[in-house]
């Protein structure tokens, strides 16, 4: 079976002077690549007939899928329409349904219909129509050839729809693709190039139609096996033989994150958690309080920037912060036994230390309390302020894992 | 003077299966506008030969300058400096300056060199090497014609780097470009829509060669202004003009952010800030701790994600929370009152509601307490909870300014 291949065009002149980034491309990229249809090429036109003509022309020609995003919005820059009318030899008319779904649109909140909104359900008599139960432009579906053509609005939320709930569909009935089989794992702590140093021999053997690939994000990294037209068994075989290989670092064996490994594992244990952060200035709590549900498990924090709060709020003893500095094992480790007494939870989590570059060699420790037992982590880290913050929530969250399993 | 067009190209497989992000291109057009330069277009192709030359030979023939960024690292798959030595017609030698370099980086770092590292240093003799004090893989300067193509490393440090100390000079150099004047002002509180229609008669007043934006972004809002080849004085009247215009709502008459203008006024009043957070799990605290320097104003805060941490850490009353419900007026401000005197601020600010949506017509209440006066502000957020976390905390932060200012 041969590959099918998809050219992606985004349409808009904010993407040329770099006002948005273009988010909506490698979304659509991922959920192709998972029903086995594989991206020629990313093209980005202003919104501009030649250009974008130029690149339809060689979309058409390269691949069997082509999806243009973006241009279709009610204002006088968006040329896409009249365009792709014009492109296909088609007449622009009044779409009834679409007509009726514009009209309540409005009316449901409460905006005057100006003409060019009720222009939203003029589409090309050529074309399929996509319907936008999420907005007023609709997508539209054109053919020429083998090559499928299909032109969604810009905005995520509606083009996510639209792919969602017709394009997917549409694209598996029409294609014969290969069959890709995907299992990914979550792990933690170590690097890309550390965990590709210890899958060096898993790999070596991993037969030809089984690929893997390491996508690493601060301090978690993830790792995927995808089979190409092989069996379900024997991808699961080699899945299980790499959560073997990878055993002390997995996080989960699933495409997940820290915060729902910890917000799955907080909920099976019946535990509740509480923060004090220096550092982190509130992101850990931030990040725990980010998941539907998580008032569950998640009572509150103190975020005791200034030493004064250290002593005040949450009874950190001075002596504690004069001997041992304010970022030490010590200090890390009485911020968390205060904030689990403060707030009356089973464990908390603590956070103090340096995140601007070159700040005392960038020191962060990390504290951890129980009712019979705590823990400290220490780290360096490499990268500037921000970054380094969610490194060190990120690695906060794995040893709030690693506390409550061990 | 005519236009300079830039085509940017860029290349890897991570592109083509969604597992970057391009973040690169949005960067480069940015800076490249500033600097009056255009992007014609943008390509994302992957570790192909054929498909590189494509893009390569179209670029050349449509633009006066391409970048291309990424593929220049030292593993297997990344082709483009063999593939550009071959184009340009030259041949890989050692550059000693750049082996000097690399091997001192990997010293520095204690790790083992690796002949693939050692390669780094071999540039085509064709080239301008642009060195890479943040990196081991050179950039790269060729010259076709009248077309300069650039070879950048994918990663954005050292892509950045290397743009900021030598490409913009030598193209600044190289090409006239029109002379642009930008003017950039910091909206907050109103959205897109009705800040254009408050601007109607202004935009129909501008010159034809001054350009109006609005750069939107949940609770604030950009509005920058373009002059091109137009006089300082003719672009600096217009921003006086469009900040008289936008009096009510101005933040800042400048390009900055929510948090650096709430920075600012904080160290010019001389005042020290607290918080007391529900609904924004710690957001809040995080953005004002989130710049260099913010330890001078602000002190901390509790995230009272629990009714019980409200009461016994914040020490609001049982009786308001009983009367008016936890997402009220009186609630935000007994907390904000509760944080201030908590944390001995000279003000502190409070959140409180439901984010998710459908969730009680997706009420939140922000509060404000100083010694001497209370505010409270009231909004429905209408997206998914990531996003209404983020409109609920710009809200917040512009109505802390507000509160400071009035």
């Amino acid at each position: 079976m041969s590959s099918i291949y998809c050219t992606l065009i985004t349409i808009g002149d904010e993407l040329l002077i770099g006002q948005t980034i273009d988010t909506n491309s490698a979304w659509i990229a991922q959920q192709l690549n998972t029903l086995g249809i594989k991206i020629k090429k990313r093209v980005a036109v202003g919104d501009n007939k030649p250009d974008i003509i130029e690149a339809l022309n060689q979309g058409i020609a390269e691949s069997h899928i082509v999806i243009l995003t973006g241009g279709l919005g009610p204002t006088s820059d968006d040329i896409t329409k009249p365009l792709l009318c014009d492109y296909f030899g088609g007449t622009l008319i009044e779409n009834e349904a679409v007509r009726q779904h514009v009209v309540a649109y409005f009316e449901k909140r409460k905006r005057p219909q100006l003409q060019s909104n009720i222009n939203q359900a003029l589409v090309p008599d050529v074309c399929e129509v996509l319907f936008n139960e999420m907005g007023t432009a609709p997508g539209m579906l054109f053919r020429k050839g083998d090559c499928t053509i299909i032109s969604l609005p810009g905005v995520p939320m509606e083009m996510k729809h639209i792919m969602s709930t017709s394009v997917f569909n549409i694209l598996t009935q029409r294609y014969e693709t290969p069959k890709y089989i995907h299992r990914t794992l979550l792990t933690a702590g170590k690097g890309e190039s550390f965990v590709a140093d210890m899958l060096q021999s898993f790999e070596a053997q991993l037969p030809a139609d089984i690929k893997i690939a390491y996508l690493p994000n601060l301090g978690s990294l993830k790792i995927r096996l995808t089979g190409e037209n092989i069996s379900e068994e024997i991808v699961e075989a080699q899945f299980q033989q790499l959560r073997n290989e990878v055993a002390s670092i997995e996080v989960a064996p699933k495409d997940t994150d820290l915060e729902h490994a910890v917000h799955e594992l907080l909920l099976a244990l019946g535990k509740t958690v509480s923060t004090a952060e220096s550092c982190t200035g509130g992101l850990v709590a931030s990040r725990l309080s980010s998941i539907s549900g998580s008032s569950a498990y998640f009572k509150g924090g103190v975020v005791s920037y200034a030493t004064e709060v250290k002593l005040n709020v949450l009874g950190v003893n001075p002596s504690t912060i004069e001997t041992h500095s304010v970022v030490s094992r010590e200090v890390v480790i009485e911020m968390a036994q205060q904030a689990r007494l403060l707030m009356n939870t089973d464990v908390a989590i603590a956070t103090s230390g340096y995140l601007e570059k070159g700040e005392k060699e960038n020191e962060v420790w990390i504290g951890l309390a129980s009712a019979d037992s705590t823990h400290a982590v220490q780290l360096h880290v490499p990268y500037d302020r921000q970054k380094n913050a969610v490194l060190v929530v990120n690695t906060a969250l794995n040893s709030l894992r690693l506390f409550l399993t061990n």
